[in-house]
């Protein structure tokens, strides 16, 4: 078998659809002036060791507050043992969520980092920063008519793997 | 042993090498009247359940017709079922990834989300929420000279882990 | 039990504080002729097949070069069997991580990509770009007050999943 080949499946050709007339922002003229960087930080305390967040709305009023109109919305949690990410905010979906971050990396396994042989540090979370290397402490969204873009089901989520605690997200638009 | 010390193989002197003068591209002169957003909405319909589609010429056709020679490329797909990422593009490898995705996110463990006792949706997906949620439904990228800032080896790859299906990817391109 | 309901531990109100304040940088002012983007592209040899390195003072450095003071600053490795991400930067849990990769994608599995039948890469590196893939070769960061934003933990982290190799990080500050 040829290396290097698409394979049946995916050569199958693709029907690409380029949304011009109906779903294009024209060209946004952005007058030099106008582009701008909004920043913020914003704090909570969470309450259980694994908890997820849907911080959709308030990211939303953020961009609202900003001024800007179209650009990007970075979100940056400022601890390593959290993450943000994009999924359906549904109760049934969320728990196969945690016991999916349960089962990917276990918490009772053996850690260096939960070994004072080898570090000073006490919380015993090693399980917490593979979950939040894993998933990632950004996310970067578009700003289209001054809200934040998302499909329909999709609502921004931060999780907590070592709550409880006091969390704070960088959050920074940009643009015109 | 001492904690927070940094290990033989990683305090290694790393051969830094700055690439002034060869690679570094001067600082962009941008008149202030040409920072621009340009938005653009994709869309196609998928064949298989969990498939893999080469989107690089796509998005790079359309960084070409924003007239942003310097900035980023930000794609986002609207749905929380599929995702975006960089890989080789090679026939071998993307079965292997494929056969990965199927093996860290079991199709057929017990779900609440599949469950009726628990959950309204009938697609029976929450595995392909789980791939979605794991790699990402963002992606952003350099353009430098008006084209996207790819290694050799990387191209530009959208999963669908639950179709057949149509899919639109939000693509906005910012710069100068 | 009710779909699409957040469950207890979700619901309980969250104390979100908005620091407006203290901690807001105010509009930038951003006068229009400020907006800049500034590339570079870094490059250094790894020692090991998987090596993780700590480039954070490499990036402030270029940070601080770029003369931009509120912005994003992206990196993108050019290498597909590699990744960027943060973590905390210390020896026992970095001996953790890679054990994690290690184990959430095996090494001597049968993959397509290994087999001469398959493919034309001799690397046998199948494993490297899977671990690639699911960590991210993309990395997005705030600028503020011309340094990166990086919470006390937070160390940017280059992993290399197939070396030793020469690696080329491209680095791309914007913004005013």
């Amino acid at each position: 078998m040829p290396s290097k080949q698409v394979n049946k499946s995916m050569s199958t050709p693709i029907q690409m659809i380029d949304s011009d007339s109906s779903r294009q922002t024209a060209h946004v003229p952005a007058p030099a002036h106008s582009y701008k960087v909004f920043n913020r930080i914003i704090d909570w305390i969470t309450n259980d060791r694994m908890q997820l967040l849907n911080i959709t709305d308030r990211i939303n009023e953020i961009v609202r507050k900003s001024g800007v109109r179209d650009g990007l919305v970075h979100l940056q949690s400022l601890h390593t043992t959290s993450a943000v990410f994009l999924n359906e905010w549904q109760d049934a979906l969320l728990h196969d969520a945690k016991t999916f971050f349960d089962q990917i990396v276990k918490r009772d396994e053996y850690y260096r980092h939960n070994d004072p042989a080898y570090s000073d540090c006490e919380r015993r979370n090693a399980d917490s920063h593979m979950r939040g290397m894993l998933m990632g402490q950004t996310l970067c969204l578009q700003v289209r008519n001054a809200t934040v873009l998302l499909g329909t089901w999709q609502s921004i989520i931060f999780a907590e793997f070592d709550g409880p605690r006091s969390r704070s997200l960088a959050v920074q638009v940009s643009g015109v």
